[in-house]
């Protein structure tokens, strides 16, 4: 980008390094800063450091909590059912809670095996999620983790440590969106849709 | 937004402020930057303060500038042709300065007047260019401003504010994109298009 200011390049660099924002909108986002109250900006910059120096984490699931465990970990109820649901961050539990169609715990992994990112095993919670197995009494693992290939890696490296354990291990069903018309799901999902049916008088 | 943090609604809310980003980004931004080392991100905050606390704007033209006067302003070649640009920001310099098609000096809005968002022409550097075209010997302004009812607007109430100068006012000529096929023109972009053709021999 050639601007005339080497302070605006700074800070066009800043807004292009996030992700998804690319150098046309990076400058459109420096020149609406400029354009703001000195107070706003210090405001929006002091917001995101502090965000990110005192966030806290849950001490059992890795999900963002303002306490040692998060709220759905100190809730017993969910706790009793035993189940873990493995997630890669916590837009899903957002994702999932909305659902109002699940009430065991989760775990938060931060993200998917990733070997063209550098992300291996080791850079997620992985290790505790089997310490967790380990200590705690465990019915269940469903994995929960998005449906691409680094997804189904996770799922399946997961599901080899857990070999060991006398728990029941799941995947969410993948299969036709409801709502969606036939004609317009890919082979592959219709396939998996047919192979992994339902008795009718289960599935409303 | 659903999240278990204040801290996180926080740095979610500061994304969600700049223009184009929804919540849904914004949150996806906020969890971005908690997995980013804390060095980066405050230099990701300090660039952005820094910008807007020590950028400097051209006391002429009111570009972005490291100097008084910004590099075109100081280019006597450019003032010369005693032809001013008006603009409504930086990037439509950016923009034009691309064409390598024009040589004179520029000047910058900062907006256009737009009442429905509480912007008046006060609120812009109109006064500044009436006293640029009163005190400079200038021969021609040409608008090029976006061709919106609020940049047509804003033309218009320069315009009258200069009528009183012996000076050439014109407008970047609007009409077919070059390379665009005409049955893909809207009707009136193309009957601009006619009313002000060319002559063919000026024409390439």
């Amino acid at each position: 980008m050639n601007t005339p200011s080497k302070l605006l390049d700074q800070g066009v660099e800043a807004f292009a390094s996030l992700p998804g924002i690319g150098r046309k909108t990076a400058l459109r986002l420096a020149l609406h800063m400029l354009r703001q109250p000195k107070d706003l900006v210090s405001e929006f910059s002091h917001a995101i450091i502090q965000m990110r120096t005192d966030i806290k984490f849950c001490n059992r699931c890795h999900n963002i909590s303002e306490t040692e465990l998060c709220n759905i970990c100190s809730n017993l109820k969910r706790c009793e059912t035993k189940i873990i649901c493995v997630v890669e961050d916590m837009r899903d539990i957002i994702a999932i809670e909305n659902t109002q169609q699940y009430f065991g715990s989760y775990h938060v992994l931060g993200g998917h095996i990733s070997p063209i990112d550098g992300i291996g095993p080791s850079d997620l919670n992985i290790n505790s999620l089997v310490e967790r197995v380990k200590t705690e009494d465990t019915n269940e693992v469903i994995f929960a983790l998005n449906s691409t290939m680094e997804g189904d890696t996770t799922s399946f490296y997961i599901y080899r440590r857990l070999a060991d354990f006398d728990i029941k291990t799941s995947v969410i069903a993948r299969g036709v969106p409801v709502g969606d018309e036939l004609e317009y799901a890919d082979e592959i999902t219709l396939g998996r849709s047919l192979n992994h049916r339902t008795p009718f008088d289960q599935s409303l």
